[in-house]
């Protein structure tokens, strides 16, 4: 499978979490300690909000552990909210078109899991994505119909509701054909301002999902410690496992559960599929 | 556009036709003269019969004139069949699998030219290849979606009729969505025995197209020429543009037409798309 | 050859010089005008100074005009002073690091010519490299050596003095070799405030190399260019070639000169090499 | 570290070694068992000797295991003789010509192991390499220049002998240098028709090497085996660590020694350093 990491307050540079920790993203690229491979080598991806109106992406189809633009990018570039995905492809090319974050206008999303039988369902999944959406679709991944079904459901109006009704529609063709647990997916997407995860599996065994404790009781937990004076109280990251051993920083995302990283209180809610 | 090169003889090193020749489809990356375009540096292909039962690829994402493992193989794969392709991407994603030339069990698949306004009919387009065939699809080209609407068509059975109903099928969608010249087009496609050039476009204004005259007619025209002595009478080359300025050697391939490369005489027919 | 640009003035986005213009680098990638070559199309590089202590890089190893990381990168990074350089090889491999800009600790350096025969001197030169620095040099092209011969020379000191005492040198080896015309080059260099930009050739036929009017002089020639308020009176570009045609913008660094961009007065001074 | 694998015997598709076997090496690039990392990710290279008189060389930078070329190539190219290797940089560049086998005229070499504090020693070894050699030089790897200094020390003539005085240079420089300890290796290379390979490390605890038993041996160990009836008795496969785990078919190279394949009796010698 792949690891992601989304992260949202105060800008700082990409390499404060893609390198800096003790067990960092490009650290699992090579020993991930929970999926279901320990490396993620297919290639890689960042998209980064700054002051532009869309997000920037920057992919590469080697590993991330030795990719020196990766470096170079992550140790210049500052950003409020970004995200980052290293992929292990379960038998799709390895290209560029391929890698995670995926964009459509200001909004990105990133997929970890997968379709089961992703070929025996790839055509009719297709067919549901809007026709005028369709011709956006440039890779094959089954991460890529995913967004644009999600898309076509509504997610830039009601992001929640569209990812539901995208997984109902994926468990109901996947019934059809046959196969037991039609998804398996942890999935992260932006509008730039909210960010929203997801952790559903047709099984009710998802991959895993973590996020941080707010900022106020990592303060209270680890008062000495300086760079939680620095950073807003808003600031949140949401991961596939967690950069660190440090106790009272890493929360299991509950299974069947998506959450809300917005201004004001975040949210957490239970993650039911919809069919129509 | 593109640029591409079928031989079909005695087996001979790639480098004879890739890069040996003055105006060489090597030469051609940077410098070709018929086409659309002057360089061709958005990648590449080769595809060769040897003994076994399914044709190599060899596919590179950079320019050809500066891969060094295209160099290699070209000077020490000998083939009795091959096909090389140089691309000019007109606007799909540079990866492999929008190189050509496109296999399917042990048939290849090569083109130059276009699709018109692909964007607007690919739906549509894509949705008629057959469901067993569509999860082959890997790219995001034209060339690749007419080559699985050919083998839709019957392709592996009769391949002159199959190119015609997708010529037919592509020209009707296309002109259904208001587009002028739905089609422009020089396939060539081979079953590792046979292989077949198409010359065709919506304006009957098709990219140029040319074969070598038959090594009898050259021996008679260069009688102090070792190399004919050295080739069977079977030998063929199908080029985009010619590799030389030698007389006598390159003939222009009719407009609306299609040729096939065999045991025996070769043969060249008129090419009329057909609708249902 | 290669093609380059440097940029020093108020911050932009990249892609203002890099995509926009009429005759931008990215045009130039295909269809160079002044070049040896039209295509340059051997891996590109850029480079900028942001708000980090050293510059960052971005390197690619596949032509500039189909590369989406440099789209992306162009769009959404701003900088006060930037390098960008297209490459087409002389011979030596196409790999990121034989790409420029090199760097070494917030100094950038980036070249269009060549050292003639480099081969046969090669070694020679990359001995003379100071040994505290030799470690430093990862590729294998002329211009490499050439940037750490400038740095044992002093660069860090005195910028004009160490390229001639570098360029004395490169004379001086090459004609011991016989080699009639040792080097012929366009260089740009910066520490991240100034920018020296050297224009020299043994023959004296050097390639071309452009550097636009002050601001106030456009300003006073286009009274209704409405960019020209925007930027600040320090802004300068120095390229090998103009990016479009509009008159009294281009002026040409004469023939054996080199140029400093700086706060107050630039300045531009004739180029002597020195021998010991 | 690294993982290699060299052939001398019947003709066989490549893949037969590369893909099939239960630990292949393809395998082996992502879960080496004996290795100092479990992942060798950073490029790939084979050399192979057919009909040509200098050996053909594939390589890439991304990892083997996901590489398409490689797939087909294995797939469809028979040699007699051939090297594959899967890299681990140690540090230096994921470029191409940092990929082994690095090749002279006919002659192959790979490596598994390093120069210890390589950039202290580097300038010291590139000056020793004999001047017309220097500038085929043209990675940045130890590996590479321990190859130009055997030739330099008459590889063509006595291999053994040649690789005997490199490794007495390496280790007299780096103690020099202060080193403990200089060299850690495992190296084979061949001229297409004898094939050395060497295990040796200055603390003599040598990164692992194994060779199959003779054919003749095999045979009666499993004489229903048919692989065994169709190979030559001359066929014989060295590598760093077993493609599989039956019985009686691999032995370890014991530390410091070296051994020929060649027509007749192989032959295994101690290995020592030679210093002038």
């Amino acid at each position: 499978m792949c690891r992601w990491l989304a992260y949202s307050g105060s800008p700082i540079l990409l390499e404060e979490l893609l390198y800096k920790p003790a067990h960092s993203l490009i650290d699992q690229s090579r020993h991930a300690r929970m999926g279901a491979e320990t490396t993620n080598g297919d290639g890689f991806g960042i998209g980064w909000y700054s002051t532009e109106p869309t997000p920037a992406l920057f992919k590469g189809i080697g590993p991330a552990w030795s990719d020196r633009n990766l470096r170079e990018i992550s140790s210049h570039v500052r950003s409020q909210l970004f995200f980052a995905h290293i992929r292990a492809s379960t038998g799709t090319a390895v290209q560029e078109t391929n890698c995670h974050p995926f964009r459509f206008e200001q909004w990105l999303w990133m997929h970890n899991g997968m379709i089961s039988d992703f070929h025996r369902v790839k055509r009719d999944l297709t067919y549901a994505v809007d026709p005028s959406l369709y011709s956006h679709i440039e890779g094959s991944t089954d991460s890529e119909v995913m967004f644009y079904l999600a898309l076509t459901f509504g997610l830039q109006d009601d992001a929640p509701q569209a990812v539901e009704r995208m997984v109902g529609l994926v468990e109901e063709v996947g019934r059809k054909a046959g196969i037991e647990h039609p998804i398996q997916m942890t999935v992260a997407t932006s509008d730039g301002d909210r960010t929203w995860a997801f952790r559903y599996s047709s099984q009710h065994q998802s991959r895993s999902l973590f996020y941080t404790s707010t900022v106020q009781t990592l303060r209270e937990t680890y008062p000495d410690n300086p760079v939680l004076e620095l950073v807003s109280d808003e600031t949140r990251i949401i991961v596939s496992e967690p950069l660190g051993d440090l106790p009272g920083v890493w929360n299991e995302v509950p299974e069947s559960t998506y959450g809300v990283i917005q201004d004001g209180d975040d949210e957490m809610h239970p993650f039911v599929p919809l069919t129509d």
